[in-house]
């Protein structure tokens, strides 16, 4: 075994010219790396490679006398055709659907008239890991979304989740990249929380009291109460009640009232009893957060943001992109639509009487008037139908928005803005931030809220208040919308709702 | 109120030029992209600029006819220098320390002698947010880290909180890099888990069950049971019992199984009582899973990746680096060493060998035998007394280390490595992860662990195995590393640990 710790140079084959990045530490290389060049690995003949990956598909030809299989290293969404020869391994264990083969061999061009760009003619077979075809739960018939959702532990294996997997990779990647480039700073907020950001409730609790009183049997049913019969958390981990937060909006304003631009890209809860295509009770959200900055600043930053995830696919996904459209005919043009767009701004109010003009002609499930909160299928209308492109709608009625939110001089509305996109609506929710002291404790109260649980939040304003804005995208929502899929529990790895919390 | 999406032009100033990026969305621009050019600012004289931000000290001058204010606005840790003439502003309303202004000026050379590179002469006070000197929490005298814990929402305004933050950032940008440039694929693993990583227990409770007994006033105490007097999950949000996720390690395994090369960067929790200064209830862990990768390959990548990031701290941070040596004199030098050095490969058997060595001439508070788990003690001689250098032991008894780590030949080791690094001991745990379906059965069952709970991971053994490695580098660990600080609670925006979990 060496212990020279400097990478192994590759076999025969330097891939510096490739487009895309290799393996240093190890012999192999990435598929990625041979297909994904412009020449789809067409230059690389005569070249001796190791790679790796699972069979897509298999079949022996001539007799037995070799085999073809379609090797997939989810890299891309490519198939590398690989030759095995029969004398160079035994080709029933490697033609089944699902079998890993790890393989060395050179690269050479494929026969004239293949559908190939390249091939691989196998020369040694480092290991395989077999597969019972009768066993395999993924055979290659097509098999619906819904049948994977049972099986999440072998789904990435499928061409439709590694492509989510990859596009959703990409989404996270380019994220930190548009807020770096732009001199933000990431901050971790904290999963664990003792504030309730919405005063909504439908919070997870975080507890380590059930343990405790199972393990020592305490009376009284096991959890300690206090004399008014309500639970006593002194003893329970954090001496306090503590929940899974809902957001890190309020506790990444503490940054920003410091370091002044920041965001926060974390997972995020909700206990809802909710069974729809939508929800997750476990997702993740990106919340940039900017001081010195109003509404306009804050439409600005959420219009860039969107627009350079859309042109980032486009740049970094395409193939996987192409991909998706079999779901949906459009995915490809909507993200070139979005990229090149530029978003409608209208206030509510002008909204409102856009809704109610439409309203005239054609049929809402739900009545509009101003006040209202605007349902999907207004949002929808107003994206889809009406602009053909995105929209923010901003100035909201404060009634129906949370208490943080910046009174505007009307004392009606609140400098709120949502941005709506094609195919799932409202995609970023964002305001100003009330900075004023007085008029925030006051709007606390108000919504019914104990000032005691914000006194921190409420010091922000004390000492050296600022103008700052921020915004909320919902992660999930994003893959929705760049990959035309219809149910959430598809573009998570691990789909977490009520009943189900697999893995 | 402008609706035209385009972001405004900087008023004008265009710092295109600039070392840094700048806000295309708002008019303000970040000091960094002043102060952070090679020349510190000095050719900008004669633009004209808006910055933001928080006044770190002010003192008025010429029997009040301007004050001088010292402004921070955290994109690095140097303040602007910046002049307010009475007539433009109340000068008492901006000098004390912790004021935050919002100002437009003319910046210009200052005088002949001037510590300073450039300041701002200001033409128009935007906006100020006073504060009460006599009230505010963080006077400029100098505050203790331990006073500072128990205002983590203000903290981040002090020298210290700032330039950890900023180095936490770095940190965080520069895994991603790493990890995207060689391929790698971020997959989000679940924080609310049904599975048991280790199997050690110690783990967070997430449910409704509680909320619900409160609210239905459920007999017996309030929670479920059932006839064997044990809690009864099945009203539970999930149906069964969950828990915050130990590390994404199991999970990710699944991806690596399909995608070949990915990693996970998130919170991982342990409901562990401990007070030291090592430990939190929530922190963040990076987790790599590399197919086709045996245990060398996993050593060659944790070594490249932690070069990577020192690398990245004196190429990215080096001012903040240069503050922290405050604290820690040597942790400029700490980073240059690692991303020189070689990073040295023991086996476990040699390392123990060493230290029993070294045992007969200085004392050890842990005695030293084969088949101990290796005390910090034992790590940092090895590494900053023996080696001088980081260290990786390999190869650890079988019977300290978990189920999933590959048996070696000799069936009394595993493929397991430790990193080891100056100042902090262990940084890296990882292992060639055991891919022999029987082989693992054998060690669930051995470990005293139920098969049906990893009836999942098995299943990874029984469809196309393969050979695969990974490893985990605690986040927090990595920051004290880099800063050279004693306390781990000082390194996380929201520390939590027993008792506490502020905001």
């Amino acid at each position: 075994m060496s212990l020279d710790s400097a990478p192994p140079a590759l076999d025969g084959l330097t891939l510096s010219d490739a487009a895309v990045p290799e393996l240093q530490f190890s012999q192999r290389v990435q598929i990625k790396s041979i297909l994904g060049r412009p020449d789809k690995g067409a230059g690389l003949a005569g070249q001796k490679v190791r790679i790796g990956g699972w069979v897509k598909t298999g079949r022996e030809a001539d007799k037995g006398a070799f085999a073809f299989l379609e090797v997939n290293d989810g890299s891309c969404p490519g198939n590398l055709q690989v030759l095995v020869k029969a004398h160079v391994y035994k080709l029933s264990d490697v033609v089944s659907t699902g079998s890993c083969v790890h393989l060395e061999g050179l690269l050479k061009s494929p026969p004239e008239g293949s559908k190939q760009s390249i091939e691989l003619d196998v020369e040694r077979v480092i290991d395989v890991g077999t597969v019972d075809a009768a066993k395999y739960p993924l055979p290659k018939t097509k098999l619906t979304l819904e049948f994977l959702r049972d099986v999440v532990h072998l789904r990435p294996r499928t061409n439709t989740i590694s492509a989510v997997a990859r596009i959703r990779n990409a989404l996270a990647y380019a994220t930190h990249t548009f807020f770096q480039k732009h001199g933000f700073l990431y901050v971790h907020t904290p999963i664990i929380t003792t504030s309730d950001c919405e005063g909504a409730g439908e919070m997870f609790q975080v507890t380590t009291l059930i343990n405790d009183a199972e393990k020592f049997k305490l009376g009284g049913g096991g959890i300690p109460k206090k004399a008014d019969g309500k639970i006593d958390y002194t003893d329970d981990f954090f001496a306090r009640q503590a929940f899974l937060t809902v957001s890190g909006q309020l506790q990444v304003e503490t940054y920003a009232c410091a370091l002044s631009s920041v965001y926060t890209f974390g997972p995020t809860f909700r206990a809802e009893n909710s069974h729809t295509s939508r929800h997750l009770s476990e997702f993740w959200m990106v919340e940039p957060e900017i001081a010195f900055a109003d509404i306009q600043d804050d439409m600005n930053c959420a219009e860039a943001y969107v627009k350079f995830l859309c042109q980032w696919l486009l740049d970094n996904c395409y193939d996987d992109m192409e991909f998706m459209t079999r779901y949906d005919k459009t995915a490809l043009q909507r993200l070139e639509m979005v990229a090149k767009s530029t978003f409608h701004r209208i206030t509510y109010t002008e909204a409102v009487a856009i809704l109610e003009e439409a309203a005239k002609v054609r049929k809402f499930e739900n009545k509009v008037e101003w006040g209202i909160d605007l349902a999907s299928e207004h949002e929808r209308y107003l994206t889809e139908e009406r602009f053909k492109s995105p929209v923010i709608v901003y100035n909201y009625p404060k009634a129906i928005k949370a208490f943080y939110m910046k009174v505007n001089d009307d004392n009606k509305t609140v400098a709120a803005m949502d941005v709506l996109v094609p195919k799932v609506g409202e995609l970023i929710g964002g305001s100003q931030r009330e900075e004023n002291h007085e008029v925030l404790k006051e709007r606390i109260l108000e919504m019914g809220l104990p000032i005691e649980p914000y006194q921190w939040y409420l010091d922000l304003r004390s000492y050296g208040t600022v103008k700052h804005s921020g915004f909320g995208l919902g992660f999930e929502r994003m893959i929705l919308f760049a990959t035309g899929l219809d149910n959430i529990r598809d573009v998570i790895p691990f789909p977490r709702y009520p009943g189900r919390a697999d893995l």
